[in-house]
């Protein structure tokens, strides 16, 4: 008898006929003899609503209470999936964050789990009952009810999987695993059987929505199988799980891409000590992650430096960077929104050489010209002209022989 | 200064921008220099939404899940109206009841408030926070959401006032008291300034629907004064208190009256010891409760009894009775459902004789024929044709001298 934690997210939980398939899901997996916790989301829709009520109510809502709101999306949803499991004949049992309880810090609206209790749950499951947890939520120490944040669900099944000991914990999506790019964009994109903690956080990182990232760091840290699959067929999905022999084997596990950056250059910078800081402070101040950074070897004493930021901050940072540019005497500052970032990652390049070569060498093949690079011990990302994203993504999966085997 | 305990209805909550009026209304009072605690329903509609969907999942929805599901409403309601007043500059907070929290016994949807915690609350107000709790909700001592039934928020708010030795409850609703009768039915009927819990108790359950009866026991039992007052104007109220000497100088406070009933006649039957048990007693196992009953003197070893059940259990209710009639060897049934029950209330009445012979002659002056009669200390209820309601309340609204002061 094995202990199973699935995570089903709004899509899946979207409708009361499709939560009725939830529950049908979790019933075939316990009468195959499982052990079952399962971890939902709120409705697709609803959490959108409860926020646009309290956007309604005033421009910024206070961050304790707002979580007390968002936090009944999932409540909703547990009731209505034990109610539906117990229709159907099944021991089932709800709880909220603060019944079992998940305890996190008080970072409202972005708290992190810092424990959670097994007692009640394990005495379910030796009853025989379905145990349904509110993803998302947690309550404090204070006894103050708080929420992880967007896509917080998988982190709430991967902290309940690694508290109960869980053999797996099954996270599903409308898709039906991690592929080793977008499908949407390479037609013969194939799913890989499994991936290691370090590439999937690469992956998340550079643009790949699958998994939340702190759930993929929460898995990492407590040894935690996550196994990603489609909530709409039986189809096996694919694996995250500690790196093995047969990962390095391959140079790249898969092609990630991001066109949520926009690149700033600081012209003609007096290259002196501290004029970087002066630049990336007042960014960091106003909470303005910077991502690449280059700078270029220093000509008669001056030098560019260039970066990117996410374009949602774009405007803000443009303004502050303007003023510190000013004050250090830079001859200007130009920016580019037309960008993309495309980024090979595997834990293969660790015993290999000649990757990145081999990167550089494709696009350029292709009259692709590279305008950034940046890289780690398991990954290459280069930012390119947005217009050639597409084709360099194909390129690169061509190159790095992802396709599907057969396809 | 005085702790002031505040309730507003699902009306007077109804949308956003009702809210903001609720909170206007709370910041009026605490200016004033009060200390206060708002108690809220959901939002009008919420609750029944989350009925409707828990009844599309399954026809009969686990009593437990189906509390985890409709205590949302009060939950959304709380963040809502403390966002509402931080914004306009105040310091306020919610509760959840399990915050607090409200220990209430595990009867579901139906439950008993036991003991409130009264630590949380007083820290609060003594830093000047204005505290917003959920009405209708609570927790038990295993940790399980439970509610206390439709309108359970009076309740709670008279709880919570009993718990802080608050100077008043007030219920905001959507009429500014409680009159004498029904003023759409005798134009002239009058607020009253102020009337006994007793009083008060019997009226609710003759048909007022003001105030939810175990609120008001709940208030008789820990000496809240319940100030009953509009939500839409500022008029004084009506205050529900303990009994004075004023009160008693009234022969009757208020005309009740019901069509929820109706009559069931079981005739010629034996008069002999436990038979009355053998009827009633399978109504009760079928949880209808009997309200009015009469036996008439028995002629030759027979007896008529005719009793009242809720017009809801009508159908349920006869199908029993006709089976036992048909095993103590009664002559038959007959029913009718076109009957209304009207009642004078009043504390005078203990002091003064006349009152009831006054009732009838007031009736059969106008040709109404009483066909079923029951008394209590502070009351005398007339089963009549239902068809002659509005003109019964009318002419006994004016022969005990009810109609309002210069009308």
């Amino acid at each position: 008898m094995a202990l199973v934690v699935q995570k089903y997210g709004g899509t899946s939980m979207g409708t009361v006929e499709r939560i009725k398939n939830v529950a049908k899901r979790v019933i075939k997996t316990y009468e195959e003899g499982n052990q079952m916790i399962v971890v939902v989301s709120a409705m697709s829709g609803e959490t959108n609503k409860l926020v646009a009520l309290a956007n309604e109510m005033c421009e910024i809502p206070g961050e304790r209470e707002y979580d007390v709101m968002v936090s009944t999306g999932e409540q909703v949803a547990i009731s209505l999936l034990a109610m539906g499991l117990q229709s159907m004949g099944y021991k089932a049992k709800s709880y909220c964050g603060f019944q079992i309880p998940i305890i996190t810090d008080s970072s409202f609206s972005k708290a992190r789990i810092e424990s959670i209790d097994d007692k009640k749950i394990r005495e379910d499951l030796k009853n025989g009952v379905i145990v349904v947890v509110a993803g998302f939520q947690g309550i404090d120490r204070e006894g103050n009810i708080t929420t992880l944040g967007r896509g917080g669900s998988d982190t709430s099944a991967v902290a309940v999987a690694a508290a109960l000991k869980a053999d797996v914990c099954e996270i599903y999506t409308d898709v039906d695993g991690v592929y080793t790019t977008d499908p949407r964009i390479v037609a013969d994109a194939s799913k890989m059987e499994k991936v290691s903690y370090d590439e999937m956080l690469e992956m998340a990182s550079l643009g790949s929505k699958v998994l939340q990232i702190r759930s993929v760091e929460f898995a990492k840290k407590y040894g935690v199988v996550i196994h990603v699959r489609s909530s709409f067929n039986d189809n096996p999905g694919t694996l995250v799980m500690k790196e093995d022999a047969d990962m390095e084997t391959v140079l790249v596990s898969g092609i990630s891409f991001s066109k949520d950056e926009a690149k700033v250059s600081v012209q003609r910078v007096p290259d002196k000590p501290g004029i970087a800081a002066q630049l990336f402070m007042p960014l960091s101040a106003a909470n303005i992650s910077v991502d690449m950074i280059i700078q270029n070897v220093s000509h008669e004493g001056y030098t560019d430096l260039t970066f990117t930021v996410p374009k949602a901050d774009f405007k803000k940072a443009l303004k502050i960077v303007q003023e510190s540019a000013a004050q250090i005497a830079a001859a200007g500052v130009v920016t580019d929104e037309n960008i993309a970032k495309v980024s090979i990652v595997g834990v293969g390049m660790r015993s290999h050489s000649g990757i990145a070569s081999k990167m550089f060498q494709t696009l350029s093949q292709e009259g692709i010209n590279i305008q950034m690079i940046s890289t780690s011990e398991i990954k290459v990302s280069c930012v390119i002209d947005a217009k050639y994203t597409e084709l360099a993504v194909r390129v690169l999966h061509e190159a790095f022989g992802l396709a599907r085997k057969g396809a």
